[in-house]
């Protein structure tokens, strides 16, 4: 509802807090209800801290500072179509960068399990900014004059189109401002080691069992290619949060939105943000589905595959001190025991783990809570939305953590590395296109079960010395390239520098 | 190392809290570190606070209260054994009652995803302890004297068997405690719905479609039924959590605890907090495995599958008003929408729909988990606990809100409920056994097609219209028995009012 | 070991087939052993069939034909660089493409549960190869001469490269061929519907509530813009599977595989296959993760979660016929009732359902699987691909049905649509923006209370009728746009004819 | 619908077998439908086969065994209460003993993905009883006279009560049959080891590195322990599956089944079987959900919890031979490489690694399965059969194999077991109750540092020699007690002998 013809009324520079005890009378349909008289928020608020208080889980601050940039973009929409008189237009975008940038964080105290269209948020955005609206303009909290929550903040606008927008906008920035950076530095991190130790040779495993050799700087070449990969993937899929549903209203047609509200709103929301959102093509997919959040959570979640592998790969290389692999120092931040002492542990490693984890796990959340849409809307919003920007962040923190306190300080131990490289009987593979892989067999068996190193057992079995120190060299075997073909170079799988 | 020879010091008054500003110097075996002068916290929780500071996941406050319980229970043990003085016991015992009490709840701040042991909390329990003691001997903080936190409260233990018993105490005690009563509380609700309904007939559905009728009270029966046996099953999961670790100390062996130490604390804490504790007959299976809990949280995933399964119907049963099942009429809590004036909708069942999901996905969490054990350690100890503690508290808020705000005010449409029995078809099968499948089948057919009741239809196929009346009487039909077998009684299925 | 200077033998056109009874010995590097004189198979194929009788699920043959390109392609690469003479490589191509070509699918009897590198079925093939081409050369069988399965069929190769190569290969021919295309018939099949239907007015529903009404082809046109998305994302993760770890050998470093073999392997299997195989840019990360399986399943997993959403919202479309929404009038395939008579089930959908959570439930096998590598190979390579193929599989069987027996012939209830808009009260939403939010309210409380339609609530609560039929005009309020803004045209939220 | 006054006709001694070709024409309530002339089955198999060829997954036979018993029990009741005349009832019981058997397992050709509520599976038993009870009497294939699979195979019965009776009798037989006993089997055989072992000290690992020693027997204990909680845990919730929907018919009630049914014909399958079954004392709960199998099936995923812990454990200690830790020696089943000689690797860990993940993979498909019941059936009903029967016989397979060939040949590497204690330093813990936490730690550290012997590094830093061989006794150390009461005996964590 329009309020036409009002005079602009003058904005006072109150500070944000009400100087106020007691309760005080607030109202909506169903009638009136007792809110805290230092509170910006209204009955709807009130009730939902009523109805829903669930566990300890609050509904992340995320979700207010992107739902300030809907309420701020739509209000400037508006005003733009003279839909809302200027002076309200930009009181309420004021109120609105009050929100994004924090200022009014304790006004939002609703739980994550509340309403499953998030529309108990929504109330509570448009509650706080109408009051605090008011409060600049020197009216009386509760009367929704001159600023009603539902017919100024939410105008044009649904819980139903805002919320997913408003998720979208958070999980998107928190992917894109905190997870993927976090994950690029663990990757050059990486990277950095696998180009220093790209000459250092190592007994290679497969199936936990001695195989044949490579360097250090490959097998972290491996990591940070992994890495790569997964960084890509999850870069791609957070791209389809760029889809906003505004627009859509209550069910996808636009109803009470003016026409282009969807594509005005967008494009207002990347210029605040600088990230390229639009309006989604199909409205109904938009609020009838969570897709595009249960395919970006898929993406953090294959990276908490790739860190479970090197996080784990980490603490069995760094196991010791003197009767695990012991291939790797990893630093000590802290004792490791309470009982044992001198102990060191691999804790960084296992708090990555345990993140990968919660990831994986959240993402059968996500992915459950996706499914259950129902026609017009999917109502499980808030638990995506919780899961979300949990995992990007644990992720995104973990990261860091990880990179500073253990892959950055980590060393190599290189008198494990070549006692193993002296011990092992792998390198038999090398031989094995010159003498076949039947005879190569027979001498490994024969090493093994005489307690003899390789070269002894080969030339028992009736190698000849030149040949077996030409073809098992350690380094070039890590180079690819095949004994039988001796005069083409050698190259390798992956080149760790790059 | 047990002080022997040192006078009992004078305890005194002193209240919680430490009057200093800046920091102080604490050590530990890596060297010292500076922690703010007015916490209790030594060196290795703020190593930990520096090397973890992940996401927002503080380790439950649970956790802690259940530590007290045991570094009481363990001092009073080595009191009677006199591995500790008992001024030194004594004192440590009454710091222990302030854990438990909640007093120094904010001297715990560490985070969920640190070491895989917990023994970062284990060590910030033992500093706090250690320091409130000095501090209420008027000792000096940080000097570990005349409490040691490593020698004295932490004697004969190791984090590797008292953070899995804080663990099982922590999540025993939230289960019991909280989570079962909410279930039983909400069974009960339900088992008075069903006996208040136990004569009111409705139409019943499989596979969404028409069926034949049942009783709304038969119907809710089925919801307190499956519950209670939900409930036992959780109930009898829990009580695996009631076996300790406490006694193997590093690796299960009990090196440095007395023989006997184990079933001794085990005992000291049954008494304490009344629950059948015991010590666990293997502790290299205690302390290598997370299996109890493993358990334990299957058996609360389970009810959130029952739970999951009853929410839905009745938010399927209340949907309309105009154009849904609408067969059940829930209470108007709060405003349903923002943009829709006058909406009303299912939001405690959404939100219990919300908490399933998040049980059934913390399920993955706890799992995964458990399975990584290794050796004589499972290192996922904290993201166990903290998705334990979470989904069977969440479980119990859930139980108790859906129950007050949706189950209670719940009633029925009865003016639906006998427009639906009027207009249905499936009353046919009640005919079948004496007029066939195939006969009865045409029938149905004819109905469906024709648009006309199943009664005209019946006639219209040659089935007399007192043979109909006296068959397809809707009650009757919910009390079981066949219609070729008029003389005998019918059972019911299940009787709601038990 | 390159058989140099032996005559190329003549090659005999022997059909696939052993006449023989009783057993053959074969043998490998630990012994002799006794296998059915009919079969092709070796010593490694006849212990694994002993060792891993795990249940009844076998390799599957998907797993088989692409090895069958593998080894062709890396015969023909070996045979280019003379590595092979050219009848041994040719015998070895022939032999390839009766494996290819499902012809020596007996042969191929492993189970999925074996080792995890799939060792075993690469040397199931190897061993069915050479003995194959020593059948078709008159040879021996089972004396590995003149074609020996591991120094000529294997050559340049390792179960660690190649196994992942043939599961990327089957997997991506799979979904590429099957799964995708039926997805996209799925598609516009439900697009058709959208078109069809785009004018047809009916009531939308969030929190299965009552809301304000779309058309059913805007509904259909979500669920189409919904796939659409689903698509593309399941496309771009399939797309992840063309980087094939060939050329890696044992650990990644293409140790005894010539200089450039992976990419030249990659080229021919392009040039076999019409599918854009490339070599993957680092082996490491190829063969000591299963990344890229990961990612492609979660994007198979979100196509579920989409394809649950449109299922389950069509079966409650159709429920009833007399008691549910009855929306959408479903073909009768089959009597649903063995009891009642007449009975018309949802059943394509109960179906497809079903397929999305045995999809959903894969991704986490295949994602912990995935997570489960150790150093230089990933040893759950089985249960990942036996769980890939299988979702590729159901998810393409069923879309094909499911829009064969179930979206094709649906058909509305134009009555029942036309019913509940005259009976729905939300289209007071549309009187907002002129009346306020809180005056709507109480016209639809009203409406609701006292059993009106909402004309009658609206007139008695003085809206002008004519107002009232301006603005509350069904068909028009699925056209966006808001009262207060009548000279504007509506626009849709989103086309369903496009 | 009772035959009543037919003569009973004479049975004649066919074998089971149509001699027939081409078609044959069969009926339902939907028409006419061709099926193959050589079948048993009728049109509404035939029809299923049409509509749901997805995949290659079909309904279990175990599924179809136990229906036999289903229905040979419902009609032995049937015939008591003169519901069926003797030759009647007889002839369908000798007809399910034949299902029963297996013998006409072939007539079963249905696909796991199918309708929800498994009707397809039970008209495929009823047609097949039906037609082979007609064949035996002389009569006309597909004429349903005298036998008619709706009105006297289904006597008394819907799908809706008989599918879940038999999926419970086929759950709980596979459990308890196979899998239970094999697990029992395999604890046994770890046991032993841990007997033979209990002596034999090693050292401990915490978080992957050096630990306190335990002995080999103390650590294969924990194994066995496990185990037992494991079992007994799976066999209780087993245990949930004896209680059967029989007698609930289409929606709960009994409606068509004589009063007392459900009871008479779950005393019948007991008596049948040998198993407990009893009537569900709840129909409602029985049918709408399918909780016994969600927590059953929990009972399973626990005991793979378990089961991946102790396969990682073993692959990782039989790790090297050169390079890993080597503390045990596993049986060389097979070649471990086709391009490695000699390489050996611990497979049937790694197939357990996967059953482990397939089981609590499947686990989330019955539990998302089972939360998804709606109001009188849950029609999640194949997809829930199908996953549990799968998840029983992996696992029971598994573990035989695993026994067999990893357990019983299992050695331990006692020179490397003493070599590691020797070298480990961790034993400075016996110290610490003498010493104190902090002096222990600085002679930990010394020793790493140094790279000395814990021994050097203890004199070094003023440890008395008679002391320190006193106290780091490394047998002693694993008998648990503390070295500042050395008059008290140690006595075990554990005692692994038992």
């Amino acid at each position: 509802m329009t309020d036409t013809g009002d005079p602009a009324p003058p904005i006072l520079d109150v500070p944000i807090g009400i100087a106020a005890t007691g309760t005080r009378r607030e109202s909506d349909s169903l009638g009136e209800v007792e809110v805290p008289a230092d509170r910006y928020w209204g009955a709807q608020t009130q009730r939902s801290l009523k109805h829903f208080a669930i566990g300890r889980d609050r509904m992340p601050k995320e979700v207010y500072h992107a739902y300030g940039y809907v309420k701020k973009a739509a209000a400037a929409v508006n005003t733009k179509a003279a839909r809302l008189p200027a002076w309200q237009g930009g009181l309420i975008g004021r109120v609105c960068d009050e929100v994004i940038g924090g200022a009014l964080d304790t006004e939002f105290p609703l739980y994550v399990f509340q309403t499953g269209s998030g529309t108990q948020s929504n109330m509570n955005v448009n509650e706080v900014i109408a009051n605090r609206c008011i409060q600049l303009v020197g009216g009386t909290l509760g009367t929704k004059r001159p600023v009603h929550p539902n017919d100024h903040v939410n105008m044009g606008q649904s819980s139903n189109d805002t919320f997913p927008t408003a998720m979208h906008i958070a999980a998107y920035s928190m992917t894109t401002d905190r997870t993927l950076p976090a994950l690029r530095r663990l990757r050059d991190a990486i990277q950095d080691k696998a180009s220093r130790w790209a000459d250092v040779v190592k007994i290679g495993r497969t199936h936990l069992e001695d195989a044949t050799p490579l360097t250090a700087g490959q097998e972290w070449s491996g990591y940070a290619g992994a890495l790569d990969d997964a960084i890509d993937e999850a870069e791609h899929a957070t791209a389809g949060l760029l889809k906003l549903a505004m627009g859509g209203t209550a069910v996808g047609t636009g109803l009470n939105a003016p026409p282009g509200f969807g594509a005005e709103v967008a494009a207002e929301l990347a210029s605040m943000t600088g990230a390229p959102f639009t309006t989604a093509p199909n409205k109904f997919a938009a609020q009838g589905t969570l897709d595009a959040m249960v395919r970006g959570h898929a993406g953090l979640k294959a990276v908490a595959v790739t860190l479970f592998k090197i996080a784990n790969d980490l603490r069995w290389l760094g196991s010791g001190p003197r009767t695990g692999l012991h291939e790797l120092i990893l630093p000590a931040n802290e004792p490791g025991s309470s009982i044992m002492p001198g102990k060191v542990n691999p804790t960084q490693a296992e708090a990555m783990l345990m993140v990968a984890v919660q990831v994986i796990a959240a993402d059968v959340a996500v992915t459950m809570g996706g499914a259950e849409g129902n026609f017009e809307l999917n109502a499980f919003r808030p638990v995506l939305i919780s899961n979300y920007l949990h995992s990007a962040l644990i992720m995104a923190d973990m990261c860091d953590h990880f990179r500073q306190y253990m892959i950055e300080g980590a060393e190599l131990n290189r008198a494990r590395l070549a006692e193993n490289i002296d011990r092992s009987v792998m390198m038999v593979t090398a031989l094995s296109p010159l003498i076949g892989y039947d005879r190569a067999s027979i001498i490994a068996h024969h090493a093994i079960d005489h307690d003899l190193t390789l070269k002894q057992a080969a030339l028992a079995n009736g190698v000849g010395e030149e040949l077996f120190d030409r073809v098992v060299d350690p380094l070039a075997l890590t180079r690819g390239g095949s004994a039988d073909m001796s005069s083409t170079p050698r190259t390798a799988g992956g080149d760790p520098r790059q």
